[in-house]
């Protein structure tokens, strides 16, 4: 059964929103992915977000760009947490998307990730799952320890190699 | 019947929003004014939206601050014209609502007035019922011809007493 | 007989613009189209813009790039409704544009549509249209609802062969 | 025991972050909160944030303007989710701030909320323990419901009364 | 015969552009001031445009805010220099009036100055003027001596004095 | 006898600067050009600008990018008009350009013109020589026009040809 | 002899310039403090700058608004180090003297401290001189930890007496 | 021993950091550089920094983009001068780093520089040092003396070649 569900309002989204599905299948979580544009498919959206509940979702991820209604209508019809994807495109560098998504008015909060952010929405999805899901977690801190040492490992090949030969290497 | 419909999100843009009513009252347009919030009650908008056209409603008004849904909600579901207006709140000069409302996706128009601007909006309603009514058209016209008298009239008396004594009558 | 005029500043701006054209075209309404540059020909402005209501234009869209002060004149000299597309250019992303076109004093609005939305302003000026006409109203729902099918055929598609195999068919 | 940590840097952020702590309260959710600056006290900020986990927290709210690097060193030292407030101060709207937060690198996602949103903060909080608490997903399903019958009561007092006794009456 | 012309869009622009006959004043050059609206009165704004030239007008000051179309339509129709003045209002801080002035198409360029400037704008008058005119160029170096002097002034004064002391006294 | 001096900071900025001299060349105007860097020789910058007078310039056209100090500082040291061009760069736009260019305070302007406007900056040197230059404004005139008829070409080719062809024939 | 000199453009600037001397007096620093317009006094700009360095100054703050040439011309007048404060103004937020100030091209940079940010410039001129003054260094660390205490306190006071008590004896 | 420590927070930085590096040995100024993020490695960074004072380290350049915490992090732990240097990504020209560098709260300034000026930040390191190394002054005079006889070389090339041949030999 799912627990993450993402949407998205196009598919010309699906380039960086899929880095979320990627994510979430590194960490080991089901999830569903679908297209719903909530200004072309209001009817459709009610329908799939009333009934994410009852799917077993427990965490909405949603990811638009330009004017990003689609997040803030996902939090107004789904009780749990949405987590909203600013998405840039040809202008405006996502700001668009970011007043979109992030100004929500009292009572109806998106949790914004950075423009583009789709694979860290899908990290922070687990960390809300991972509220009461201690092997959830455990993989998460391992997933943090990696991270970690991967930086680790560049300083060292930095220190090692010298910036030239570091960057000719990229 | 009502031809005009007026839509907020909040009884705190009643202020910015009753500009409009006043204006259409000016110009002798029936109207409908009412405070739905897209982000709490979808459904009273979805109801009162879809049911907008066949209560005579021929254009809609749609005002919001922030992550301004409501405008683009609106354009999903009601098949004529609907004129967004960005409103200014605490922070950024209505910037976010200009983005929530003007950058709808194709397919989706919202027809975005200035910030604040809910006259002009309603000006832009009658100018779109004007297109097949003659007699509100007449009415324009002449609401244009005494806005520039108005300015002509201004004009005359900075050149008859002076700036100093103009800016002493203010 | 035309019922919407189309006029841009330049024409480097018809790339975009010729969106419009075709959007009425698939729309079956007559159009007409031409290059007026506001700060270059105010005469020849003044004289296609006041003209227009007696060649039976009822919507006027103007599109605009930098100090975009055209369609603001459009909407000063032709009492029916003017859409304004404000157009991106090498630098700014439009903002530049949308300013010029938005922030209009009250009594004189533009119905500005998204940056660069000249296919938007194609189907706001056909929904204006459709305040009057039955028939345009019929094609306009159809066009939404083929919009909506077109998008869940997407989605379809997406549940059907996963991200991957999308993102390469694309 | 707490289950939210709501922190802040400054005391002058009190008054914003307390909407926080007042939601929480109404919605029967015990917190713990404090003040620690991420750039005056690294070593408490660390020791806070380090036993947070075993003190009982599931989620943190991290509050702070300008250069706002709070919620984002919390993100990096507590494993579950953090949810940041961008605080507006005397300059730039909060706009600092909404960077400083949102913008997190791969990895270490921080939940941002809207600008000056204590009170979103604390129900997306909620929200986050709801999806392992059923009882709190009814207390938010009811506050839900609560704030739609409050904004159906405002439209219905503007429906008798007018907007002119309305706004007299605010 | 008044060499500088003063136009505005609005009498709520003159306390602001009062600032530029002031300073016209000053120095001694003649100029006439008027208050046409580009968007209310094209043909009275064309008629007061293209007959400045005759009426002895070298150099025009034009002031507005927001989609500030006047000093652009100044340029069209008047072949000497115009000056612009962009004038905040209450929203945006001036930036939508600085990017329909200064951001004009190649062939007719608006001299814009900064953010309710008028004062400066009437000095740039002067030195167009004064390119053809040595007893004004005498008299704007004078002024410019003037400036320093009072300057060095308040530098001599803090020092005698201190931080505190001056702070006090003004 | 050059009656324009064209500076800029650095001869990156010449791509775009040169474009006022083929137009001032084209405007039968002389000119002399040179780079002076206002950040790294400020003796050399004194120099060239306060001998700028006896040389015979009558306007500058100073051209720089980022934190553009050179018109401003050219602005202090002569006494005539100084025309400032704000230049795009790797990041922001030209926005720094425009903001270190416009903002200047009372007392010493620069006539500032678009974005990257080098083009603009020579008409408006040759709009300001022109107010004392018969000869001058007549060639201006006729310049204008040949804009005119330029863009009228275009109108006519469109109107003639269609989009699709226009659009091909590019 | 002093060993920081404090410039400013205008003694509009000095209320937040002040900070700075008030920091530097509680650290023990002597300092000259001076009010001297880029753009109204390049000559005495010049010889205050030339001569800082020969006077015993070691670094300079300087403050200035809008377009705010001043910081960068010391930088380009003075070896050692120069620390720019942008200041906010009327209009912009100060984001005009951000840009001017800390876009500075290659060869010559400005240390920028945060908009209106007087009393970190201090802070800054003391990191500084201290790189060679075991002494200040300790003063410093003492005063770093003066202000951790500071903030210690205000968590113990919120903690003891709860938000309500806290924000009622602000 | 080194001098001047470089630090950032991804190998993705390294192409821009290292023109630091470059500058700091074109200057005869040791240095120590190396790959830490804040957000991913807290205890790295507060060991590295910590330590930095007893590695000889007098400056440190902390170069970010995005959420750019590592430059105010390191200023927390690091009693002397740090640099901060904001990084342009795909998004936001580098505004978000430029915010989350510049605008430090009282007590904690970073010395920030121009959007990617790397080399800058290393003249500015240089210039710090400089305020007690006579020999390195020297080696900074000497620089900018090169810088402006560079300047020198263009203007006189460009006055003998013309801006034809110019760009063409560019």
């Amino acid at each position: 059964m799912p627990k993450v569900g993402i949407i998205m309002g196009s598919d010309s989204d699906l380039k960086v929103m899929s880095k979320a599905a990627v994510m979430l299948e590194e960490l080991g979580i089901e999830y569903e992915m679908t297209i719903i544009s909530a200004h072309r498919e209001p009817d459709e959206l009610i329908e799939w977000t009333r009934g994410a509940e009852s799917r077993g979702i427990k965490v909405m991820i949603a990811g638009a760009g330009m004017a990003a209604a689609l997040p803030g209508m996902c939090a107004a019809l789904f009780a749990l947490p949405v987590i909203g994807v600013p998405l840039s495109g040809k202008n405006l560098d996502g700001m668009d998307a970011v007043f979109s998504i992030m100004q929500m008015p009292p009572g109806v909060p998106v949790a914004t990730v950075a423009i583009d952010g789709a694979k860290n929405a899908a990290i922070l999805a687990a960390k809300i799952l991972a509220a009461s899901d201690e092997e959830l977690l455990k993989k998460l801190k391992a997933y943090t320890e990696e991270q970690k040492e991967a930086v680790k490992a560049k300083a060292a090949k930095l220190d090692s190699i010298g910036y030239e030969a570091y960057l000719a290497s990229k």
